[in-house]
């Protein structure tokens, strides 16, 4: 276990690293995240205060995901076979996430997207810009806009 | 554990069942699949021979997955906080899986997307209707067209 400081747009990870780590972060804001071939990034996961960050190749694989802090942060750097990987309801947890995610990313609308998302991460949407939240949930800036909207239409 | 015949288009899981069980593809072939707000189906996964198939959510909630044969199959059902979670490798695997997934369903290209299907499931591009597999990949059946000329052209 090793605790370290982390600089707002510091790199944890970079994509295609072998035995990469996983981290938990104790305080701040990670991100976890692909780049297409066009150069556009696709935010995969949100980090903050309690949630484990990891890219899930197996250690002798290339990862695919960047990890990133989005704020200072404290996080404690693991092995991915050790520690994490004995925490058996976490990762059952952490497949319920996915699941949800990729079924959101095909099939859901923006405003539901969006809903999830609000409610996946009760306190992201403050932390991080616009366009990272449109990024995480796969539609444009514009959608995102507009389901905002709406979503506040439905609150009064 | 529980063996069952099941027949072509039988549903094993709707749609907000409680209590929904996992199944191990003895033979035949399942999927798994969502239903958006147009009536459009989302394939989630394909579960060939040897494949788990199931719905991650907790089993005091209501799933999100409808779950059928698009084979005549054998599978064995069981309680998936049983002997499915005891396996605790198969778990990271999917977990891997289902990263690879979203990673491709909000970054990759459609060529891409079929050259990782082709090799995750080798033996279904021949099993399934060409509609079914462009509703995996998440694009339409003419960019499914034109990413398997395209992986032809590469193999000459």
């Amino acid at each position: 276990m090793n605790k370290i400081n982390v600089k707002k747009k510091q790199i944890l990870q970079s994509k295609g690293s072998l035995h990469s780590k996983a981290y938990i972060v104790e305080s701040g804001l990670l991100r976890s995240y692909t780049i297409d071939e066009n150069g556009k990034e696709h935010i995969f996961m949100f980090g903050p205060e309690d949630w484990i960050v990891t890219d899930y190749a197996a250690p002798d694989e290339p990862c695919d995901l960047y990890i990133d802090a989005l704020e200072d942060s404290v996080v404690i750097q693991i092995e991915k076979n050790t520690e994490l990987e004995i925490d058996h309801k976490k990762i059952i947890k952490r497949i319920r996430v996915l699941q949800k995610r990729i079924i959101m990313l095909m099939s859901a609308s923006a405003i539901d997207r969006y809903e999830h998302f609000i409610s996946t991460y009760p306190t992201i949407a403050q932390r991080v810009p616009q366009y990272m939240i449109a990024s995480y949930l796969g539609i444009t800036p514009e959608a995102l806009s507009a389901a905002k909207s709406q979503h506040l239409k439905y609150l009064k």
